[in-house]
């Protein structure tokens, strides 16, 4: 029989709805009288390693729910990706504070911790049970339909792109957004859903499904900007060309690379500022303007799907039951049940654990720069309610008299 | 007796509001019997000189309050800044469409040419009333308490700052915001509003009102991660040094500039990923961000202040009330009548065209990097309605076991 202690953590980039699912967490977690208190280490699995736990269970209810609605990992993030030998410290801690349930909340990286230590805990024979609750703006995790995290980054970067298009009509040129998704091209499609009008941008997206030609990227600005005088793009951070090579490393001086040997590609305008400067050298375009959406699609104040509120809320409650009343650890995922509702499953860790998702095929239109109807309909009914809208006049002609 | 036409155009960088004033002018001035028809030239005053305008009576009321609560210019725009010559020309297609008033909605530069081309009509001795309408996020207009687009642009900076604060607390390292104004820097200013506990960033904040020195910012930059372990910065992109060279343009490449001769600030990463590399270099701190607003903090559809909103719609109206009943020339000016109640005059266009307000000495703190509580206290009211707020755990530690 595990202990009464749980001890809840957040891994990873933020997004505007993980404290949801650790108040989902902390509140379900307290209807249980077999749960005596509820923990949560500080700065992920580092805090657990240094010891560096608060007591969750002094939470009051009103203030887990501000909390809830607040954007950013509440607890402290980390981008430690905890090795074997990590994870036996991780372990060594959660058996000395007799943790019992151990829930983190994560991407896939995180993921992979929770099945190291549930291995560790499994050769210890210590009664352990281990909770992966996914989150994830890049919507990379396999076997959910989607991510919590992503409909609220995919609903920003919807809003910034149709309001990024308006500024284009009104002074036209060229504009490009560069969007957070080393690997999945989900966030950065989602600038699709910006366009009302047959002639809104983005005309053009660039995903990292797809090899990038810097030659067919100029060819495709030429013909959009001689068809509509004007031009919006979104971009993927994580294009790369036909080898593989990030083109955001194509001109870095001093590459920086993360705890996984990736190169930088968020905080850093370099890609945008790369790719208006092909423009304006090969095309010339006069009016060509690079915006890179950076830590904003992800943590801004105010712009959140209610539908990704509500569903990372529930991953955390899930989370708590599936680990009282289930006999076994897994990860938590969310399955479409209809147009639009969802149902969550346990599904085993090996199954998600370290994995990506990318956009599938039929996400993706023929010519590789745009998104086909399946995506729309996909992710129109995530963006949750309220989406505002972009009216236009309806353009009366006056007649010429002087010319 | 002028006649029974008026034309409006919308000039300068697009705001959230701009189409509030235009909604304003249009449905206002149907209510004088003495306006038959209300015309639009598309593209500010460039539309004008080419005689491309738009019958904006033929609009239905309905479309016309879905285009008022649209970001971006619904006419289109220009960047074209009209010397006496250009305003010839506008006043020669004014007159030949036997325009009687004409309505200009933009910054200082629209101003100016509101100004000439009244010169204009009074030395051709032609019946042309016309009004500058104001509108700026820079909030750089002399003799108004502010301007029109500004209050929502802050709200956007203030949001965006409450977020990339939080996102920076949860993954600690060193974060800087660069927003817009060349000159004045009310709109870097409002990134403050987000601070809600004393640790919360922006913790530092570069204007253009002050010389910026390298040293010194490393030195801020230093003391401020000793004391907090991180440090969120907002910076202005026109933030320069003692001889008044932008720090944007210390690395540019390949200058690029405007009409009027500035250099390009916006739309580009360059000073971001300049003071990153810096204090990466100098003060050996590992995650260091840099983010441009760019052009979401202007056009972001569905960032709005409400107050914004009205007092933008209340410009417009105002000035056809001013062109109808008034004996003069002017540009429409916002005064604050109380906390929070605003009356609008006209001033003369003298008064106002082609001045550039920068932030008040009151405004800015003793070390040149915060602002005061007077400054907050001017901009809190602007920022209108249904603010959204950040929360936090109150974190109660759990005893060490292990160490």
């Amino acid at each position: 029989m595990a202990s009464g202690k749980i001890l809840v953590a957040q891994g990873g980039g933020p997004t505007a709805v993980i404290n949801q699912s650790l108040a989902g967490v902390v509140l379900e977690a307290r209807r249980f009288r077999a749960i005596d208190q509820v923990y949560g280490a500080r700065h992920g699995v580092r805090g657990i390693i240094n010891e560096d736990l608060v007591n969750l269970t002094h939470e009051t209810s009103l203030n887990l729910e501000a909390v809830a609605n607040t954007p950013s990992s509440a607890l402290g993030s980390t981008r430690d990706k905890p090795d074997d030998k990590y994870c036996q410290e991780i372990f060594k801690v959660l058996r000395a504070h007799e943790i019992g349930h151990f829930f983190y909340i994560g991407g896939n990286d995180s993921s992979d911790a929770v099945r190291i230590v549930s291995l560790e805990a499994q050769k210890a024979a210590y009664p352990l049970r281990c909770i992966h609750i996914p989150k994830t703006i890049d919507n990379d995790l396999v076997g959910s339909d989607h991510t919590p995290g992503f409909p609220s980054a995919a609903r920003f970067v919807a809003q910034a792109f149709a309001g990024a298009n308006l500024d284009n009509a009104s002074l036209p040129g060229v504009y490009i957004g560069v969007i957070m998704g080393r690997h999945a091209g989900f966030l950065t499609a989602a600038a699709a859903l910006a366009r009302k009008f047959p002639d809104d941008g983005p005309h053009l997206i660039y995903l990292p499904e797809r090899n990038f030609s810097m030659e067919q990227f100029l060819v495709d600005v030429k013909e959009t900007y001689q068809r509509y005088g004007r031009c919006v793009v979104a971009v993927s951070e994580g294009i790369h060309d036909a080898s593989g090579t990030a083109i955001a490393s194509l001109l870095a001086k001093e590459v920086e690379r993360d705890a996984h040997g990736n190169v930088q590609l968020s905080g850093t305008g370099a890609l945008a500022d790369l790719l208006c400067d092909e423009i304006k050298a090969k095309l010339n375009i006069k009016r060509v303007r690079g915006d890179t959406f950076g830590y904003l699609q992800r943590s801004f104040l105010g712009c959140v799907s209610d539908v990704d509120q509500r569903e990372a809320r529930e991953v955390g409650e899930k989370a708590v039951q599936f680990a009282m009343w289930g006999q076994r650890d897994g990860s938590v995922a969310i399955k479409r049940s209809g147009n639009y509702a969802v149902n969550y499953e346990l599904l085993a860790l090996e199954a998600v654990a370290g994995k990506t998702r990318v956009m599938e095929d039929e996400f993706i239109n023929a010519s590789g720069t745009g998104v086909t109807d399946a995506f729309r309909l996909y992710l129109q009914p995530l963006l949750g309610a309220g989406m505002p809208d972009a009216h236009r006049l309806r353009f009366s002609p006056v007649a010429k008299v002087l010319k």
